[in-house]
């Protein structure tokens, strides 16, 4: 996905919100914010927002310090994920299709995301997604629920390249991965975290807190960026991503990292900013914030990043 | 009040709306964004947002082009407000304390801004104030509403600047000065509103659309930006500033614009911002977004700007 123009605005609040969050006085912040303005013209449209955001990062870790401002927030969402799994679990054995039941929570798990713009109440979220009052459009609009094309795939794949998001969201990641690996036996999961701390995003150390590692092999993108840019990635991710069978790639940042990518990929997210929405819409299926996608890019007839 | 940290990516949000407005094409738009960007490492923390907020329309109208970008929206408020003139002087008549109700819907008036960040649905909102559902805060914390003090100054008061805001709320304050001048004989209200068109400020056109003028003197400020800055005004409106015997400043960016001036104002507002929310509380007034105030700037000894 290419940068929007509304989204330059959007640079700053997350300059200015990663500086406070990594303890700068007011002074480190207004230099933060002046740094970032500086460099907003030369941000070309056709880069995509996680490029930015990596510039970003580096600005407010030089000005800012080098600590990681979202180690809290990690640990705070990997323990509040983990004490519902039990939860979670029951959730997807009691429904007539497990599968799907594990789909929809690895997506409602992207709330889990104290980046966002705008922050979510966790904890009501969490009740509502256990309640089943958060409505999914799965029947409604194959669009961006592509559930059938989805459990297609899945039948036919060896590996699996497994794209994650945030941290916390893993939990919900672990519920799937433990499904698929439960309904279809010899499947590979290959699970891709960030090498080093990218604002909330899970790190290897996110990834182990939560278990996965008994139902996956974890590697690391290589990237810095929030999203998996291609051209920032370690060449052992590249060769995972274009030689899996299936790739799912989780969340906002690698939608907008991949979307553009020329392989077949299975998008799950919530649409959590209205750029994004709008930019869904565009590939011609009606989003709004809010929406869980399950959107199947189809990719060109090689199939190659 | 001075600029905020958080007013900065609020600056480029306001100059991509504008640009939008204006009906500038996404390549002009782009080259506002980076041209407010690039100033906004200069924007000094001292100055008041209202001042930057004229750098940023003089940018848009030199890139964008001249014409008035919130013409049509200023019309659809006049016309909008003086739709429902009738009703709210019935609301005003049923009322106990019909100065107070005056008071509270002249405030209350100030919703109409469709230049606010978060545009709210004017219809709902004006149903909502006949309906009486918008909680005051009145009773519960003088700080904020200080009706008592006002109702004193009043009384004394010969001549009153009253410092207009926007289009449509203008209707809301003939309200307000219809029933000051019913209530109190021999008072000379001067009606202070903008020169040239700024955002959706009411202009000399405006006040008169809403009939201002059988009530109140218009004058305008002299000065190009959102709220009064005063090192910007005209001498003529200075003079009427500094030698009234009361002053009555509507709206967020006048209070912007004079809460750290020396004379003593009422401000009356609705808090449209998080960061106007937390500087009225800093001044020892609680307050959030939302809420309705009547904030008495008391101003030093002499009482002069």
């Amino acid at each position: 996905m290419k940068t929007y123009l509304d989204c330059y605005p959007c640079f700053l609040t997350q300059a200015l919100k990663s500086a406070k969050l990594a303890g700068a006085n007011k002074e480190v912040q207004k230099r933060v914010i002046d740094r970032v303005a500086r460099i907003l013209p030369n941000i070309p449209l056709r880069s995509s927002p996680p490029e930015t955001s990596l510039i970003i990062r580096n600005i407010v870790r030089k000005l800012a310090g080098g600590h990681d401002p979202y180690k809290g927030i990690k640990q705070k969402s990997n323990e509040l994920a983990l004490s519902i799994y039990d939860l979670l679990k029951k959730k997807v054995a009691r429904s007539s299709d497990r599968l799907l039941a594990a789909v929809e929570l690895a997506i409602a798990g992207n709330i889990i995301d104290y980046g966002a713009k705008h922050s979510l109440d966790i904890n009501d979220e969490i009740v509502k997604i256990l309640k089943d009052e958060r409505k999914s459009i799965k029947n409604e609009n194959k669009a961006i629920f592509n559930y059938a094309d989805f459990k297609k795939e899945l039948k036919k794949a060896k590996t699996i390249l497994y794209i994650a998001d945030n941290a916390g969201e893993t939990v919900f990641d672990r519920i799937l991965i433990e499904e698929i690996k439960l309904q279809y036996k010899n499947k590979e999961i290959i699970y891709a975290v960030k090498e080093k701390p990218v604002i909330n995003d899970a790190t290897i150390e996110d990834a182990v807190a939560c278990g996965i590692e008994k139902y996956a092999n974890i590697i690391t993108s290589g990237a810095e960026t929030a999203g998996a840019v291609l051209k920032f990635c370690s060449r052992r991710f590249l060769d995972v991503f274009k030689n899996s069978d299936m790739v799912i790639s989780k969340g906002q940042g690698n939608f907008e990292a991949l979307s553009g990518s020329k392989r077949r990929v299975f998008f799950l997210l919530m649409a959590k900013c209205p750029v994004v929405a709008e930019h869904i819409s565009s590939l011609g299926a009606g989003c709004k914030v809010g929406d869980i996608i399950l959107y199947h890019r189809r990719g060109n007839a090689q199939d190659k990043p």
